[in-house]
């Protein structure tokens, strides 16, 4: 497929550029028969539109979203549903610098050796802004999951060098601070760090952790499209994401198969697991356990500081990139992960529908 | 697309189980005129097939492979390529063990949830075996990178607590040693450690590292079929990955931009990088860098101690799994992240074709 | 896929309702490099735009359209280009006849039985205002394939009893009338019908021909997307349409191989047919010869005539369908067909750049 | 998708050559819980198979079929099911002949064009054998309808000039027989038409037609999935189809809405139609009617006439083809259009399992 569309049945195709007229996304494959609203989807773009905070872009954005097509009388139609959000703040800027040189840890360069042009206004598609469209698309996910009974959880587990241990979680801290940290006090530690990277025109990673519970187990369509594998694609796909983890991802290279087997056990007619190395996913299907993921976001690209790179021309030169940055990426982008994540949910969860004959007869049939 | 097709022009398919009478793959989309011999892809299903060290598990299979359409006169046509391995040591084993309980850290409990039933032997669809189909299929993906100057170097990076430091690679090494390590003192510490692992009736985890050197700049298809998401699903997808990352991957999270960042330079009319934090990746299209990619691999489930679990009737059973069992399965799994990502890179290359006019001029008009 | 979306690499996803607030085209995969501007598009678009002549609905409608995405400078940038087109005169009418039945030949009772639910007003999805987003990427379809040297001819055959024998074709009348039929003297008689159809409250049936001239031979992917499956589905795809045929078509029945058979010959180092009862494609695959293909559109369901049908409620109920109805769908369903082709040809051409070894090398190490 | 892939959910990958060692599919997404034997699928396949009459061609094939994975124990278990079928009869030829020349009416010369190099033996891959896969996949497809209520009855409508009359049809005539005709004296009339074929050395076209009962309303996915645009594609990709109509097809051209419009009626609660022009789709979606589809089966390329030709250094020549031939592909070709049709329509099925959240909410949570 044209990589401007992800999903099987469950399908978001996103389009849009930092300065052009508008962005947005079309939902297709979106059952019909679920309430929607415009408000709803907000929600979601409002977690990670700019102006929030210091630690956020100064560019002016209410970022609304209108509904143009595929709800009808407050329900979802099955039809497409086709969201956009206009552009308010792309007043014309000098672009010269940024126009004839390859930024350091930006896509500038290697946008034009694969088209050959790119619109160099504000980071043309490369930009942030670009997730608007799968933050929508992710809204609508959540609103079906929500149907199913299956939350998502998503937050900012490490800043730099401030990692919040698993024991540490204080979810009701999560909305408190502008980071999305589960823990006041290693929000505090993190501002104050990121407040540092800011005096020094420097840029700060940090970790995202999305938690989901109610998964119903046995989705994921095997060998190539695991519900492990889909996720991984899913967030990989965001602009700053270096690395994905499921469970206990990178820490099982050191550890034993003893400790790292998760043994079964039956209470009550129901089959759970003492622990959860797994993280939800076993032969890359869920297991009834709560999926946890985390994705690894590289620091801002855009840094004050002066760097040495290369203009259109092939010359060596120094550049330093003017105005102001976010000094993290990692607050804006945990309602992306969670909505990445969310549109893979569903689109597996409809592709299990016809994973047995009797689901078929119970649909088709009523038996 | 239905779980056992991967890839958009470029496709393998991948069927059979562990005890059935055969597995295979139908390689799809693959480019007309190049020469092609079922010895070539012998060598590759040979780095993965049983029997080749004490850390192998004992059963006998040769996988030797036929090839049985789509090549002819000794070249491929366009067509669809055929290949199949027969089984030949599946006799029948006494299964009544596994058949009526869910073995912890298998996907046993997970298809029995989707489907409703599974071929318990030997873990039917599940089994590492299932890996021969991608094998092959990466085969010849290689074959067309070789064609156009594209080379994939695959390793074991570390095995338990044994990692090889960067600084410390010997590529000549890698075939040196059972375990595919590019230091053969870390290869003698690793043995040393998964021969303790087999007294104790335990597994160990590993690190499996690919760089992948010639890659032209610009490939990948934004926003969410890029090529370090496209990698990343690609990776994930096999059996015992729990994690992937990208170049720098999760130190990313306590860095920061200035040092994260790679500076562009120019030397004799050529663009390059003074650093490679990015791992070949920058905006989810190759940069022109050597690509560097990692997978966590998961210390080998089936280990002999005695474990909780849970049988089929949902009652509380200790289980004992007998027989010989690899006690790690990185060295076995270097080649299967070696093919998966040489599918993906095939599949992206060929999808590059089309992303400009001039592209589409040259084939069609010559000009 | 999500059924909103049509092509592999070059991709429209459509959205929007008869009376939402507007309808678009999302087309992604379009090749950097082409120089495109709305005026292009609307020129596709005012040749389906109600209010053209007396055998169109009176519905007033600029449909003009505005690119929101994917050009930069006046050229496509490779990124998704947005279209959107926003209706105008959905003013609130009286739907209550509608909402409660299920008119005959129309799409109400389908769609009530798929979602459960629909938007009444106007058709809904269902309308021929749907073809909008169609158009507008067949507009950037056919600028691609200007570009390649190949273009197509699209007009009216033929309007009920009134079909223009091949011979009798004058291609210069096409725009000379407001039928697109290539014979003048056909097209009053058509138009004489057509008003005898108006006055009966009845409508009229049609038959489409599309001829491409230039496209190079060996096109298509065999075995299931050939060029001539591909052409059927996204013909067939257009609402009205009830049967597609490639060159001699449904005469071959009666036909017999030896006048069947095209000939090749070869003349001046150039290989050629002496006829073309293939209609230009062979095995699937375009030969070089113009391709031919023949769509039959059904009488306008919507006629004022009283008719027979059911209500939501299950009962029997006579209906009449007030307002001005096109007594027929043909004329404004030629670019409709042109552009279902275009899109299709473009898709294929792109998949085809991949085909050949040689192809590959020619792109990415210019030799 | 590469080209011998076929579906979305449901998925038949076919490969093989005419001359090769073996053919064989991989279907995909097959549910779990289906009872299949070896010996059902042979039941389709005897079907195709030549040698049944004087009328096919005398090429001694038994075309067993063997299943290489995905059913355990008798059933279906969700995985992948390979089948594959070996070529017996493919002892050396002298292909001199048509290796050197590009014969009329075949791929030949096509597939020159696009790959640059064919595999000439018995055609290769543009043989009518390709249609082996389609035809073992398309038994595991009417399975599945099976279990559904579905049914197809496919037959030959016309042969040249004998056609049989819709209201001549005797169901039970279809397996009396070898042409595969609803009507005992048409089926001998033909017979000594195509004696006459065979006499003259030349070859007859013919008309297939499918009736699809107990389709459930609502099915298919506009606006591009639709079941007739899917239908349509998926019967011509079938080798020597050159149109697709539904229901009333090209006669519609000339009809009017009055007439060609279906009524509804209620009866019972039931909800039903009075006439059927529709073909049981309306809008793209089955309306609960018969489903009725034909196909135009072009006359056989082969014949033994001395033809007009190039060969492969762009000489013109004359051949002649030797051997005996089919002097029609139609008896052989209606169970591959039935194949192709019970494909899509399992497709289509199982991507409608998730149009309403009703039917999710059913599945999932068992409300």
């Amino acid at each position: 497929m044209a990589g401007s569309t992800f999903g099987t049945l469950f399908t978001i195709t996103t389009w849009g550029e930092s300065h052009g007229p508008a962005l947005g996304v079309v939902v297709d494959g979106c059952p019909a028969g679920i309430p929607l609203t415009s408000d709803y989807i907000q929600t979601f773009l409002d977690r990670r539109k700019p102006g929030q905070s210091k630690f956020t872009t100064a560019r002016k954005e209410s970022d609304s979203v209108e509904i143009l097509s595929g709800v009808f009388e407050g329900y979802t139609t099955g039809t497409p549903i086709s969201l956009i959000v206009r552009n308010t703040d792309q007043r014309s800027h000098d672009y010269s610098k940024i126009k004839d040189c390859y930024r350091p840890g930006h896509a500038d360069y290697t946008f034009d050796q694969k088209y050959g042009v790119r619109d160099y206004r504000g980071g043309g598609r490369t930009s942030g802004r670009e997730t608007i469209g799968r933050v929508a698309g992710g809204a609508i996910a959540c609103r079906i999951l929500e149907a199913l009974g299956i939350h998502l959880t998503t937050y900012t587990k490490a800043i730099g060098p401030f990692s919040i241990p698993s024991d540490a979680y204080d979810y009701s801290a999560i909305n408190e601070n502008r980071l999305y940290m589960p823990n006041q006090k290693y929000a505090e530690q993190a501002s104050a760090y990121l407040e540092s990277c800011i005096r020094e025109q420097d840029s700060s990673g940090g970790l995202i952790e999305c938690m989901i519970h109610g998964m119903p187990s046995g989705i994921g369509e095997p060998v190539f499209n695991k519900l492990d594998a889909a996720l991984a694609k899913a967030v990989m796909s965001i602009g700053a994401v270096k690395g994905v983890e499921i469970g206990d991802g990178f820490s099982v290279v050191s550890s034993k198969g003893s400790k790292n087997n998760d043994s079964f056990f039956a209470e009550n007619g129901q089959i759970s697991k003492l622990t959860n190395h797994s993280g939800g996913i076993l032969g890359g299907l869920s297991d009834g356990s709560t999926i946890l993921l985390r994705a690894a976001i590289k620091p801002t690209p855009s840094i004050s500081q002066p760097q040495k790179t290369v203009n259109t021309n092939g010359e060596n030169i120094k550049i330093e990139i003017s105005g102001r940055h976010d000094p993290v990426i990692v607050p804006r982008a945990v309602v992306v992960v969670e909505s990445m994540a969310a549109v893979t949910l569903v689109d597996l969860l409809m592709q299990n529908m016809s994973s047995r004959i009797e689901y078929m007869k119970q649909v088709y049939l009523g038996i």
